[in-house]
């Protein structure tokens, strides 16, 4: 019999072949492989090495892709990937045209449900299961969630309905008590209580009418094996709980579970990360203008609070989290929570700065709606990795946002080009605008370096010339304002090209437009957001309200999902990118 | 000394003054007073009756405003309401220019928090209680959530983040085993077993490390203010279960609970509803129309499935749960798992109908563009209640669908003119269009009484024209056609005037749009909807998109919040009441 390898299995069914401790040294193998592609191509670690003995438990005990196996967030997918027909594609992994970094029904029959937003997979996967039931099919279907993922709303409705339902529903608790960073909340301190013994087995899942089995070990895999061919035969809902470590195989994983959740390059063999190319003189993270500058004025002003649902580090509201813990709050993955709470806060005269990622605030619509806008309390929310988000891909692009807040009223919308621009917003809001503003800046880095200038009160509803010209207008709002310099930088003749500005989508600066509708027939918008609804769409509305007719080109992102890619790649995807603007302007001057 | 009388309650204050046996007065004076005013100028009735002793004890024992009240969704406020303040004016209840038919913070100092839709209590008292907290405050801050309300996912987050602060919050736990239909989901069972005492104390909420007490006597007046004034004693979150009946003390309303909810006009003694004014032969409701066709098509159809979030009256999807119960679910208040739910099913083969009203889809936002149009799965989604809802008021009208759904690629939008097509798009859909549809239709009545023609297929993105004319187009979209044609049919020289209904927002009827476009140098659009990202929006852009140089008259909902009154008062103040599109047509002719 041939010795077991990784290279050996192409699909789950090869896997049903081995015995246990073949299936080691695949767990063994599969874990290398993980950390050799991700040391160089970059992506998500820490999850994906926590779960390689369960996914091989799963795929090895289940009857995938007949049952049906969903993975909530995706983030801990990539064994799941290697071992069902991606191992050889997998370092194509979140590149452009390559595999996505999530699971994605499109790519492959073992990919159930696409994922990517946290908390979906518990309904979901009850939906297969109330369909099979009704289909008469004899299948498994199993969510694997993580305790962070577990704690959002959504998945408590999951489980509320499941609960009374005698649908054939495996959820796999994934708990190692961190999401991207460490859990929080009563439902995370209860699992502790139940991993330590002290809260009695009658517990919140039985609450819930689910057969719970577990705390298991989650790197035990014969255990796994043994308890997962048990559950088959349990009827109706049911939960497991395996306890895992983040980042198990590599030691600085395991001990800097927020660092190696997405670590960058690193050295495969020591697991110590590589310096990243900079001349030590970079421009900021945008996300650092935020932490930054929000302690700065939480100094001088005892009524800013911070709110984060989940995303400490990733919004850098960590900063303040340290200097003022009182003051700013991780309140685990509950964006609508977030949204309600800083409503609640804001009654009381608190100047709330609410961070939550674009492509998250979705997930607090109404609560923006009807909790905030409709009172007009001055929540002020920065809206962080607001357009193309780059290598997360179509689940994650911050691109629907302008044109589902400016149908609200009461609500300002700015656009920061620059730090700068973010620093002085962020000062202004907090001086009391008596209204919500929503600020969006974009993932990753500016320009300027020397950013930390006095702060400037921003005049609210007022956008800027960038640069003068006789003929044509392009109007750019935020940051994407950098392609169209670099543009008209390129151009010979650029004379005839002016710049503008708009910052604020609402209240749209209608003295501007109207010298711009005068003075140009041929007016570019440019956004790194939908077309269709967003700024593009704000400028049309002008023109028709007005009765102007002048010849209005819109640039932004077009009417269909944009999947993976480097941010510049699919700005050029978009023609938002310097080249074709260039391209464009060249046609009609 | 006088005898006790609602009367002589003009605050809280008054209240106060009395003893336990005068309080028991009021509150007969109080429930008697909600029903008599109810009786004759319709409303919210159960709720609030059920709540009288409660509402009572709430303002004896606590110092409002100063310690912060907030009732969650509010329909339960109506004895609130009167006792602080509004006695005299509660009368014009939900009319136009009258005090709203929910709490509402511009409306008194009493109602500490907006409300309208489910499950925000927890979150903002939760905000205001760690602000009071912040600004070393020694104030009370109480939530008043009913058992429904509280298994959504929102509610959840909110006690998820609750039990791990210090803050003074109450939960008030209103259970009386009915939101506007009877509660479901595990979570209901779960507290059904503990009011039968078969359940341990050592519950649910105790493990989410609230201070869990009760179940008590709602009613019983001395026992509440007992252990309300006990509770102001103890620390940290601690949540009172309180049972009740929704109803309470009108015989009638207690025994048909879902009739009761919100009864229309009836007898104030015996409880007898009104025989409404009917000529026996009226149209039928929009939501009576999709719900005696979804059973119509699911007897030919066994891939039917339909799903309400807590709506199975108000969307009459009952009559399929009547008929179907295996294939017809009710999820609770859990618009986020309903929508993802119908993607799970989706993916197996089922045609999925997921009712959710226009305004309560807010919630599901993220789960709409994330889970069914990224992957393109087949939902239909039955948006009841879309445009300008009436004398819900501003909470509830579902005007930002267009602009919020519009943006989103994949996504086909229909809004049916009339019954019949509403017909036709349901049959339509079931056959497979391969892509999620969002089918908007208004509250209320339609205008055809012999709607249960045969099937017809809607052709997917044609328009029609009602009417030719020579010189202005009007463009309207779905119902509110029945307006534009009824301006016409007023003017006396109607022959200049053309009217199209584009039926479909997505995807725009463009080959009908250039025909328009060309032939009419004039274009009015109108729509039930936001003008500012909507279906005006729509077409400013096709036109800018074609460098068309037409003069575009948009109509629609403002850029502004609409409050209540009748949906006729609430078109005529949005001008796209006929009176309104005739004046305007006049001046164009």
């Amino acid at each position: 019999m041939k010795k077991p390898s990784l290279n050996l299995i192409n699909s789950p069914k090869d896997l049903k072949k081995l015995c246990i401790s073949d299936l080691k040294t695949i767990s063994k193998d599969l874990r290398q492989f993980i950390i050799d592609v991700v040391a160089t191509k970059e992506g998500h670690l820490g999850a994906s090495l926590g779960v390689v003995e369960l996914t091989i438990a799963l795929h090895y005990v289940f009857d995938t892709p007949n049952d049906l196996l969903i993975w909530d967030v995706g983030h801990q997918a990539y064994g799941h990937k290697i071992l069902t027909g991606r191992r050889d594609i997998f370092h194509t992994n979140r590149q452009l045209n390559g595999i996505s970094g999530f699971p994605k029904r499109s790519e492959s029959e073992y990919d159930a449900f696409g994922v990517g937003h946290s908390s979906t997979s518990i309904s979901a996967a009850l939906g297969m299961a109330i369909a099979s039931k009704l289909k008469g099919e004899n299948k498994h279907h199993i969510a694997v969630i993580g305790d962070a993922s577990i704690a959002s709303g959504m998945a408590f409705e999951g489980l509320n309905h499941a609960g009374v339902t005698k649908a054939n529903l495996l959820v796999i608790l994934n708990d190692n008590a961190i999401g991207i960073d460490p859990s929080v909340g009563a439902l995370k301190q209860y699992l502790t209580n139940v991993k330590k013994g002290t809260q009695k087995q009658d517990n919140i899942f039985e609450a819930l009418n689910f057969n719970y089995s577990g705390p298991i070990d989650g790197h035990d895999l014969p255990l796994l094996i043994s308890e997962l061919n048990r559950l088959k035969s349990v009827e109706g809902p049911k939960l497991l709980h395996v306890i895992t470590t983040k980042g198990k195989g590599l030691k600085q994983a395991e001990e800097n579970q927020v660092k190696y959740h997405a670590p960058g390059k690193f050295d495969s063999k020591t697991g110590d990360l590589l310096p990243q190319k900079t001349n030590g003189n970079e421009p900021p993270k945008f996300q650092d203008v935020f932490g930054r500058t929000i302690v700065e004025l939480a100094k001088k002003n005892d009524k800013i609070v911070g709110i984060t649902p989940a995303m400490p580090t990733g919004s850098s509201l960590k900063y303040m989290m340290d200097v003022f813990p009182d003051r700013a709050f991780d309140v685990g993955i509950a964006e609508q929570h977030a949204v309600t709470l800083s409503a609640g806060m804001a009654t009381q005269g608190f100047m709330v700065f609410c961070n939550i990622y674009s492509t998250f605030l979705q997930r607090a619509y109404d609560q923006v709606i009807h909790d905030v806008a409709l009172q007009k309390l001055p929540v002020i929310f920065c809206l962080d990795r607001a357009g193309l988000v780059g290598n997360d891909g179509a689940t994650h692009h911050g691109v629907f946002d302008l044109a589902y807040l400016r149908c609200i009223p009461n609500l300002i919308i700015f656009a920061p080009r620059n730090e700068i621009e973010l620093r002085n917003i962020l000062y202004t809001a907090q001086l009391g605008l008596n209204k919500p503003i929503a600020i969006r800046y974009p993932r990753g880095r500016g320009q300027i370096t020397d950013w930390q200038q006095p702060f400037k009160e921003t005049p609210i509803g007022k956008g800027v010339k960038l640069k003068s010209g006789s003929d044509i207008a392009v109007l750019s709002l935020g940051s994407i304002a950098q392609n169209v310099t670099k543009a008209i930088d390129k151009i010979k003749n650029n004379e005839k090209v002016s710049h503008y500005d708009l910052r604020f989508l609402a209240p749209l600066d209608e003295n501007l437009l109207h010298d711009i509708f005068l003075k140009y027939q041929t007016i570019i918008t440019i956004e790194d957001s939908t077309v269709i609804g967003g700024f593009g769409s704000a400028i049309s509305e002008f023109c028709t309200k007005h009765k102007y007719k002048n010849t209005i080109k819109t640039l932004g992102v077009p009417n269909q999902f944009i999947e993976h890619g480097t941010t510049e790649e699919l700005h050029h995807i978009c023609k938002i990118d310097s080249k074709n603007i260039k391209t464009l302007l060249d046609t009609l001057i």
